[in-house]
């Protein structure tokens, strides 16, 4: 087979924060496979193919890159952030595994970006400071369950937490129940960020207290961050404080 | 103040993986500081002056490139792959907040890189295709006991796991204990990366299973990555098999 596919990560919006690799492979691509705002956000190159989709249709598009890729196209399916959180990357190795056996003889390189965490932290100073997860909120494609003893075990652990897909129509209540469910072994002033659209001309960035944090301010855009006990502020005369999570840690539990 | 601050996350070491963004503070700087293998990896701009330290001495470091920002220089302190992952940005808001209160009103500019767990999973599949957490097991700056309570409780409910310092030559039996932990809880089966100098030259990449993972394999340099039981290997013929974490998942524990 003498296809080609990349899985490109684009950064969260910024064509600064966009990486060489990542423009190079979408230069070189015959055809453009994904959610449309992420295809939208790609320059158009002279001849290439666009094929644009709807959300929530991961395996579709990755097997239709799969079956252009091995008709001899060179195939870039574009994610937002990093190919390989929360995106694309996963979905088409899942269509492998479970697809043509021919497919794995198909030349597949993932081309990583800047994820939307690492973004907001950045933004805002240092919140991933220390050891961290991150958490989609969606119960697509888990139980309800599992995600709330997720939480709970990172709360109890002081990790920081990056929560994706904090809720959707379908689903406007999660994030409540999640805020509940930490507010039982995180303290109060818990720092807890709001980042939409980060590096994008309509970003928004808002810091609020876990206790103070309302749900209906996030929607499924909204990239959730919660802090340990140990995350503080930096005040700043007229301006936003810096918010960071120190490198050193404390057992809680244990003294 | 009229002096500026970046905080410069170079990616793994592949000038392609590097941002414009990261590019462009680089050749603004009129001073580079960081640890020095680091500092080497950024091309020589005339007339910049090189500040490169030793490892370990991170808020020493933080301190020098805030006293030359706050006396008007334009520093970029330099780290390895994402500068807010186990990098310098939290020393440098540490500093800040025990520090000169003028510090304060310094421009510090935090920019986001590839982190090395972004870029091994990419080269190997999405091994990171779930949720999942990053953690130093270093005790430098923390408990050993609180280390292994969160290595519990990240293999308990599923966690795939980028594991940062896994050992150094003052604690080499670290990494060993931490499988023991993990071996308690996941299947002999589950899939164990050893990732050093990811995207460089000298690039090696290794899967194994936890059973037979030989913490001797690791250095101060290697990424370790841990799956959890869903994840899957894609055998290919007279190649490497790519490994990845299905997007769904059960619930072990409620079932």
């Amino acid at each position: 087979m003498s296809g080609k596919l990349w899985i490109v990560g684009l950064g969260p919006g910024d064509a600064a924060m966009q990486t060489p690799q990542a423009t190079e492979a979408l230069a070189q691509a015959t055809d453009l496979v994904g959610y449309f705002p992420y295809v939208d956000r790609v320059a158009q190159a002279p001849g290439q193919v666009r094929h644009a989709s709807d959300n929530r249709e991961e395996l579709d598009r990755a097997r239709l890159a799969l079956t252009l890729a091995s008709q001899g196209r060179a195939v870039a399916v574009v994610s937002s952030g990093d190919a390989g959180v929360f995106a694309m990357a996963s979905a088409v190795f899942e269509a492998i595994d479970q697809g043509d056996p021919a497919w794995r003889e198909l030349d597949v390189e993932v081309v990583a970006g800047i994820s939307a965490m690492f973004a907001a932290a950045a933004r805002i100073g240092a919140f991933l400071g220390h050891d961290f997860c991150a958490i989609s909120l969606s119960d697509n494609l888990k139980p309800w369950k599992l995600v709330l003893r997720r939480l709970r075990a990172a709360a109890e652990t002081g990790l920081v937490m990056a929560l994706y897909n904090p809720l959707s129509r379908a689903r406007p209540w999660q994030l409540s129940e999640a805020f509940g469910v930490l507010r039982e072994s995180l303290p109060p002033h818990t720092p807890v960020v709001f980042a939409t659209a980060v590096s994008r001309p309509e970003e928004q960035i808002h810091v609020f207290d876990l206790a103070a944090a309302d749900p209906a301010r996030a929607d499924m855009r909204t990239l959730v961050m919660v802090g340990t006990a140990a995350t503080r502020r930096i005040e700043r005369p007229g301006r936003s404080p810096w918010v960071y999570t120190p490198r050193f840690a404390e057992d809680a539990a244990s003294s």
